[in-house]
């Protein structure tokens, strides 16, 4: 058994749900039920670009998969397998128990199966691949809002935003507020029970990972719409509660990404049963504004008046 | 236009023969055949570790998504689809431009698909997965191989090898045989039409990625048998005419990887079927030994003596 071979072995390898064939051979086999496609999805997170350095593994490894997990959500579909590609610096055992230890903490929370992967030295890089089922056609794709749907966002995004700006020594945020935040930014919560139930009632959804208004401004272009969003209506009071610097909370809320709260379009006619849906998942859903004709993303305030937007959110090349 | 989402429309952004759902929105979409299961398979490739720095980016591209349709190959399944992750030290046009069409040189040969990804900036890093169909229940495991299997090897293995010790220094090759064992190296042709006509023929098969006796412990293993191989059945003409080192020539054979050849097994009736293949495909196999009771992986000489070997393969962390 060589090293290679052995720290799969003893880190990565576990009982599948529902695969036809796991780890362990040049492929992974799986099939998909009847009826449904497979929505996939790729992300690769680098040390010192995507997290800390000094991350603890345990919280990274549940990131790694949960980051996944929020694509596959944002298409309304059922996360089912994954693939962790991973280059190490070195094999630390204590690091992958505790890497591992989170990323199936995440898979057995969301009822997700690793099926396969690669490990090889080098600077540390995680690749996870992410495979959803969803009913063959029915994938809520970016490209669908209509004029007139509300624009909903869930939870409270500008959390994960707020608590990196509290690691890095740009706010300072106290107690429950503050192990809330980095909560939020380190072990994230991946909607997936909400994605696959706006099933019937979104026309478009994406998940918030760039900045709130940056990724509203994807579901605009792809519909060829505009979007304007009511800055009265944004989940802003817990935030200020967190945070007195007032700066930090509009850059959080508007353009923190790393949140994974889903954003979503819907018709009027769906309100009663997105209220019902948000009792039911406990989860708070919240409209904060509409797509119109036009292009773009509009800031505006309860006279109607346009807002000027500082960051929109995160660009790895900007 | 942010720049990380204009390289990906500049350079990874074509029409699609098959899918759902491309690049572009949180989940690629795919619907395999009715009938069939995708085989899947993740590998990463590291600057410095699998790669030379200075290694001509088209080659690059054209190997970092061969080295994958090997792996679905070697289920016997057809690859379809593709999706790559990479992470950047910085924007470099001309490179990324040289990248993708060695990447797509790839996809166009073997009839597969980009359909996602993802970029990020980083150390130079790629991380691609592949998806393959293949009828239900019909992939070739490793673990399959049965007393009295003839082990058969497809070209020829050990050029890659070769190649990359005269990048290094440590032979000099001439000529003609320089450029085809750099191109082994650097330009592998994975073996997708064998692989897929495998089928009904092969128990079992793995492609030689790590090392010809590496990958064949591989079979042995999982097939809970022993494999000897018949050091005056391996294919060594070749590799001696392009080098007169003979203990180089005898480590790039037999722990060589990085030829992405297939090494399969096949009951003694598949002779003639495979004869036949051999001459379709105008691609040598080379009967190289035979599957017996026991474990592990011997060489042995025509009187059936075993010989010594050196190394067999190739570990990331040995």
């Amino acid at each position: 058994m060589t090293p290679e071979f052995d720290l799969i072995r003893r880190h990565f390898v576990r009982p599948m749900r529902a695969a036809a064939l796991g780890p362990g051979d040049d492929c992974a086999v799986v099939a998909p039920s009847p009826g449904h496609e497979l929505a996939i999805t790729s992300d690769m997170l680098v040390a010192g670009t995507h997290f800390l350095p000094d991350t603890d593994p345990r919280r990274l490894g549940w990131k790694a998969l949960a980051v996944n997990l929020s694509d596959v959500a944002a298409m309304g579909a059922v996360p089912r397998w994954v693939t962790l590609a991973l280059s190490l610096p070195q094999i630390d055992h204590d690091w992958l128990a505790a890497f591992a230890a989170g990323f199936f903490d995440c898979a057995d929370t969301f009822g997700v199966d690793l099926i396969g992967g690669d490990t090889t030295r080098g600077p540390l890089n995680l690749c996870v691949t992410a495979f959803g089922e969803v009913a063959a056609g029915r994938a809520i794709r970016r490209s669908g809002a209509r004029v007139g749907d509300g624009i909903w966002v869930s939870g409270q995004p500008g959390r994960a935003a707020l608590g990196l700006a509290d690691l890095l020594g740009k706010v300072r945020l106290h107690g429950s507020a503050h192990d809330d935040c980095v909560a939020a930014l380190e072990q994230p919560q991946p909607r997936v029970a909400l994605g696959a139930a706006l099933q019937g009632l979104a026309t478009a959804m994406i998940d918030v990972s760039d900045g709130l208004l940056a990724d509203l401004g994807h579901i605009a272009h792809a519909s060829g719409l505009g979007a304007v969003v009511d800055d009265a209506a944004l989940p802003w009071a817990p935030l200020h509660a967190a945070c007195t610097d007032g700066k930090a909370v509009r850059d959080a809320l508007l353009a923190g990404g790393d949140d994974y709260e889903l954003l979503f379009c819907a018709p009027p006619e769906a309100d009663d049963a997105l209220a019902a849906l948000s009792m039911r998942l406990a989860l708070p859903l919240t409209r904060i504004g509409a797509m119109q004709s036009g292009d773009g993303v509009r800031l505006v305030d309860a006279a109607g008046a346009e807002l000027p937007v500082g960051r929109r959110g995160y660009d790895h090349f900007a």
